[in-house]
């Protein structure tokens, strides 16, 4: 393989107020670096886009530091090795490493994870058996705890988490009821996801269509929107019920939050059905990583369970995909095709 | 002892709007019953007045039925025993039982439990050793689990919950932050529970000093108030914190909830610092209730937690004590003595 001489990289131009724009971004062209002692240069394939990314635009404490202006934007990918310098990984190897938007990257041999890229499509390392594959696998066994009978709602429902969270209650025996923007999505929840039921957050009537969709209350809410869904979920809370809550993509492009205030009617929700709900960052579950990627691997080779991307093909097409993927406008997991899997 | 001819007692006359009145309630002359087999007849003595009590006004689902209208108020209470067809309790026994508001009663005797008058004041069956300290000892350490060098905080600090938590709390080598209405009750707090610091809710920069009063952050928040306490508390959350909500009497009595709305900072807070909130009722924890009189008997027979008691004379004023309870204006545990120990 020839050895690139430039790298296009995304980077942070502008903290946004409330949605990104094309002004948040910056691409950039740059040397490509050489790898020190126990490095690997890296040449990236799929560039995984998350809602998470969002929070790291803002110069505000959170669980991570915030991205600093002018730097690479955060992401997980999956690459190719062009150079190692790391003794057990080669030239044609495939790695996934939290490297960033941009086509070439330098990173410790010591911090990627290797990727048989006859295992399973390459792009799953970012989506089903990565972060979001593991974000819902943990979070809904770990704290939701779905039992046989048992409601579980989820919204996004046919994005990697949700979609997940969704045939994972079915196969611990739970009812799985979907939330989604528009019939489309609904309609493959359904039929190709399994869920026993997926409504359309945007109907006039959604919160009664839940209630109806629901008519035993509901016994796991897997929190990863927030807004209307959440709102509409709090009344159905079953005694004992349990909220992992991983996302609030609902309310990350918010600047200001107007009444009425929905902090009492949550809050006597807790009370009253003694729900526990509990917050949770995927690396929080990272020792159970392993038992995750041999038992979502197994299901997936088995047919037990399905997902859908949605490939963008092109770096410069992130900033674009990401804004969309804040609004609801993906239908599945958002990849960005940065280079062909095989030069 | 003479059996009485009346039994006084007071009913639920109408359901309050906002915070109760006089109009809500009725006092009523009835006939004292005859106990049936397996019965007890029972003069109570010291009745609980408790926060619950509102939530139970209101015609509405919670986790117990509401008081119908024309019944008997409910409350627990520490009573002598009249006449007794239930072996093993014998007239001028002492009980405590959910009896409700009133001088007579009738119970099963299977659903008393017997108190011994030698062991410790009979008014603290329904305090310190009754269903509040239950409360603050399960929820605290079953689920806020506080670690040496950890800052617990708690409002209504010398209230009987708060003021055992902020006591237990520091028995576990925590430092424990309280908060009350009042220059008064804070110095009680400080000076005779021993709390670290306790913040008055009333003051203009209550926020800032709460903030100062925990400067590496809130690792247990003890929720009983909800309101201006916990939206200054949600900020200071440390990662992995925990928070037991067993009240939020700051909204009992409210009937619209102005914006702006709370919950999105709220699930942030929960979100990015990994918070568990639990809700959790006392009968949840029936089975901690003989370790917690072992114990909480013996620190207070130890004199190494105190306790403040806020008595009020004669059934007929419960109404008014339960509106000022609602309102803050107890210091301590509010118990109406209904009729002297012995007659």
């Amino acid at each position: 393989m020839t050895r690139p001489t430039v790298n296009k990289r995304i980077v942070l131009a502008a903290r946004p107020t409330g949605e990104p724009t094309a002004d948040t971004f910056r691409l950039e062209e740059t040397p490509v670096p050489e790898p020190g002692a126990g490095e690997v240069l890296l040449r990236t394939v799929y560039l995984s886009l998350d809602p998470y990314m969002r929070g790291r635009m803002n110069d505000k404490k959170s669980y991570v530091p915030p991205v600093e202006l002018g730097a690479v934007m955060v992401g997980g990918a999956v690459s190719e090795v062009i150079e190692s310098r790391y003794d057990g990984i080669a030239p044609g190897d495939y790695v996934e490493a939290p490297t960033g938007w941009q086509e070439v990257a330098l990173a410790s041999g010591a911090a990627v994870r290797k990727v048989d890229p006859a295992a399973a499509p390459l792009s799953t390392a970012v989506g089903v058996l990565g972060m979001p594959g593991l974000t819902a696998y943990a979070g809904l066994l770990e704290i939701g705890k779905p039992q046989p009978g048992e409601t579980v709602v989820v919204a996004a429902a046919t994005g990697p988490v949700g979609s997940l969270v969704g045939q994972i209650a079915k196969r611990f025996g739970a009812r799985a009821v979907g939330v989604a923007g528009g019939a489309e999505k609904c309609a493959f929840a359904e039929r190709e996801l399994g869920f026993d039921a997926c409504l359309d957050h945007r109907a006039p009537d959604f919160a009664e269509r839940l209630a109806a969709a629901c008519p035993a209350g509901i016994d796991v809410y897997f929190e990863n929107v927030g807004g209307l869904v959440l709102e509409s979920v709090v009344p159905l809370l079953n005694p004992f019920s349990r909220m992992p809550v991983c996302g609030l993509v609902a309310w990350y492009n918010a600047t200001s939050f107007p009444g009425p205030d929905g902090t009492p009617a949550l809050m006597r929700a807790i009370l009253s059905n003694r729900v526990t709900v509990r917050g949770f960052i995927v690396v929080d579950f990272a020792h159970l990583a392993e038992r995750f990627r041999a038992d979502v691997g197994r299901w997936l080779r088995d047919g037990e369970i399905v997902y859908r991307e949605d490939v963008v093909d092109g770096l410069e097409r992130a900033p674009a995909a990401l804004i969309g993927l804040l609004r609801g406008e993906n239908f599945g997991k958002v990849v960005v095709r940065v280079a062909p899997e095989r030069l």
